[in-house]
């Protein structure tokens, strides 16, 4: 129990903010977490489970004293937000967010704050399919990465603290630059959640075609393509139009590795097939020895089973 | 505990065939079980785990005397195996296989077999990324899908027992026409798993821009593509090639969904995005209700968990 911040305000209410409050309290790592959130309805429904010690029914009320402020909305609304709690900063605020893209949120974000705060805009690598303020458990960042990027802020010690907090919640941090970032995880994440949700659609036009029987015998391979494409619409717009660049290049190749395939199919040349395969396994075998997933069957996704949809 | 048949083969030991001996055992649906499968490695590993009653060194002996004969072997050895053990069955002896692809097998499969053998075609709807004698499970088949084609079989009792033995196994059982097996399976299976194997294959390429990046902060989404790009290179060799057509043609439709949704990000056409993941989205959920998944986060695989690789 080490408290590293004495008031947090998290803005934005949903998977990954609940998981951060539920984390905080787990290891106490706060002293008083104030929230907001859009709605009416999620503000209501925080209420009700405990979620944050005080939920305002402003952002500005949310972030008034708070040493820390973590701005836990969709990228495309990030600027916006920033923009309307800037005026009523603590002097010497930290803003950090955990977008799913870094250099437009940069980009939207840092011109609205004033000189005194300090912004470390940050990534953690863990989520679900799930969304909303129910969604969250103190265990989703334990022993999951998060993403710093240092370069907006010129205060090592607040990079250092960001970083004591984070580790708080379980995770492992590290930095990286915000270009950088974008093209990792336009290959690790946003590029493969484009080609589910694709092949997800395409299964629902021949759905009418194969009478629901897609989903009836719908087997592995599509099924997690279902759980990726059950991922949040709004968070997930946001993130394509936001890492437009990294994405659209790395489906470029995408598609170019997929005509080759596609030939050697209609060719019959089982050899490029067989090859081709017997590489991609041992890429598995890489994430496995890098500790990003295990074998057992919940694939490492532990933590508490949600029950819902 | 009911006895099915007196003795059943199975030819070829890996995943699916260990599984069914397993649950065979589970509920005594044979009295005795042979087994056979082509390299003298898989023969000993199956004598040191006790998987098969007598693990023979010839399909030919295998089969003798056997009332079912189960062709476990990948989809483009089917022919070659029913060619070698067509002699040797027993009088009235029942033939299914377990492969993932229909009408190719019974076009290689089907003139090499006796008049007095009846041929009923099967596929259970279950597996891991995991192959070989010891990947198997008894709660493999348990309440998942297995489809047989009933029109190569003239006699419906040995339909009925074929039934009655999957169902046995945990099994759902359903009858389909081989054809549109392999249109509903190129949707639900092949062309996923070819897309996954395709974006892992994109991702290895870029590792070598990224320096490891690509695994170390392999997220979800990639994780769970780069599992199922760890499935068996020859089997799914042999399903792309034996399933060209169907796969051709449902890859043909996602690149071309592919493509809208590109121009999409392009152009910053945020509803047309938003619009298609929402529709994505529901299509989750007509899965979860269809019982061929759960939320909780083993995504309904349950089962042993399997600690390889
Ligand atoms: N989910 C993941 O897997 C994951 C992983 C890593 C990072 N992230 C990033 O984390 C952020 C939040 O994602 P999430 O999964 O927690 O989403 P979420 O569960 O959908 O929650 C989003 C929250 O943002 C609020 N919000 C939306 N627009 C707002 C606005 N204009 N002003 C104030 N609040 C607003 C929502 O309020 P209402 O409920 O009132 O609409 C909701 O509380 C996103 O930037 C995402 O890229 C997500
Ligand atoms: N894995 C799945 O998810 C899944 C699901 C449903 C259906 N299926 C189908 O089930 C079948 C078997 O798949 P699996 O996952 O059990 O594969 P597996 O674990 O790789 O096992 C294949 C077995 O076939 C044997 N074999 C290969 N070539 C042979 C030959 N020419 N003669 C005799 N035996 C031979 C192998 O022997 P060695 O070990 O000696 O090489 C091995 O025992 C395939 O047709 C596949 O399409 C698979």
């Amino acid at each position: 129990m080490t408290q590293i911040y004495n008031r947090v305000a998290l803005i934005g209410l949903g998977l990954i903010a609940s998981s951060m409050f539920w984390g905080m309290k787990r290891a106490g790592l706060a002293g008083e977490v104030t929230g907001f959130a859009r709605s009416e309805d999620t503000r209501k429904r925080a209420r009700e489970i405990g979620l944050c010690d005080v939920v305002c029914d402003s952002a500005t009320d949310a972030v008034k004293d708070a040493d820390l402020v973590v701005l836990c909305v969709p990228v495309g609304v990030m600027g916006a937000v920033a923009a309307e709690i800037a005026p009523h900063l603590k002097q010497g605020a930290v803003i950090t967010d955990v977008g799913s893209v870094k250099a437009a949120v940069i980009r939207d974000v840092m011109p609205h704050l004033p000189d005194h705060a300090c912004f470390i805009p940050g990534h953690p690598l863990a989520g679900t399919e799930h969304s909303g303020p129910d969604a969250g458990f103190a265990e989703l960042y334990d022993n999951r990465w998060c993403l710093l990027i240092s370069d907006c802020c010129e205060n090592p010690a607040e990079i250092d603290r960001l970083t004591k907090f984070w580790e708080g919640l379980g995770a492992n941090v590290e930095q990286m630059d915000a270009e950088h970032h974008d093209l990792v995880l336009g290959v690790t994440s946003h590029a493969p959640h484009l080609i589910a949700y694709t092949m997800v659609g395409v299964a629902d036009d021949l759905r009418r075609v194969t009478d629901s029987e897609v989903i009836k015998y719908s087997a592995a391979g599509f099924r997690d393509f279902t759980r990726i494409a059950a991922s949040d619409p709004t968070m997930w717009r946001d993130v394509f139009l936001n890492n437009k660049e990294a994405t659209l290049e790395i489906l470029g190749r995408f598609t170019e590795e997929l005509f080759a395939l596609q030939r050697a199919i209609r060719t019959g040349d089982g050899d490029m097939l067989h090859d081709y395969f017997t590489r991609t396994r041992a890429i598995r075998r890489g994430i496995i020895e890098a500790g990003q997933d295990t074998d057992a069957p919940d694939f490492g996704r532990g933590g508490k089973p949600v029950e819902k949809d």
